[in-house]
């Protein structure tokens, strides 16, 4: 089984490398970028015989607890297959 | 008009990020992770008005000349609306 764990920044968290992106591209010529942010994913290949329901529990523990910071990011879980 | 870019390590390529979480989990007990490969991705919001052709060329030039490193790294850019 494999999933992808997506994590972001907050929205109403600043993101100055996003934004450090944003200009360099505006820099380069490239005015039709508005706005860049940034984020991660981890892409998880689970041993076989696990159940999907234990596979999303499991995931959402370690997206929360080990993946991603709280306090400023956001997480999302996707199972592939 | 907004798109993602998503930035991996090319296949071939050793992830020892990824091996390093990977490692790390099964230390903590989920013994049910296999793998972990770690990735970025890039939210991209573009001014209004410009064509979605126009825009899938221009971001497929941008996660290759500054978003990637095209030695080491895949590109894949979705447009989101």
């Amino acid at each position: 089984m494999k999933a992808r764990v997506f994590v972001s920044v907050k929205p109403t968290v600043l993101d100055p490398q996003g934004q450090t992106i944003c200009s360099a591209l505006n820099g380069l010529g490239h005015n039709e970028i508005a706005a860049v942010r940034q984020g991660k994913y981890f892409d998880i290949a689970l041993t076989n015989g696990v159940a999907p329901e234990r596979a999303s529990r499991l995931l959402n523990e370690i997206a929360r607890d080990v993946l991603s910071n709280p306090v400023i990011e956001d997480y999302r879980v996707e199972i592939l297959d």
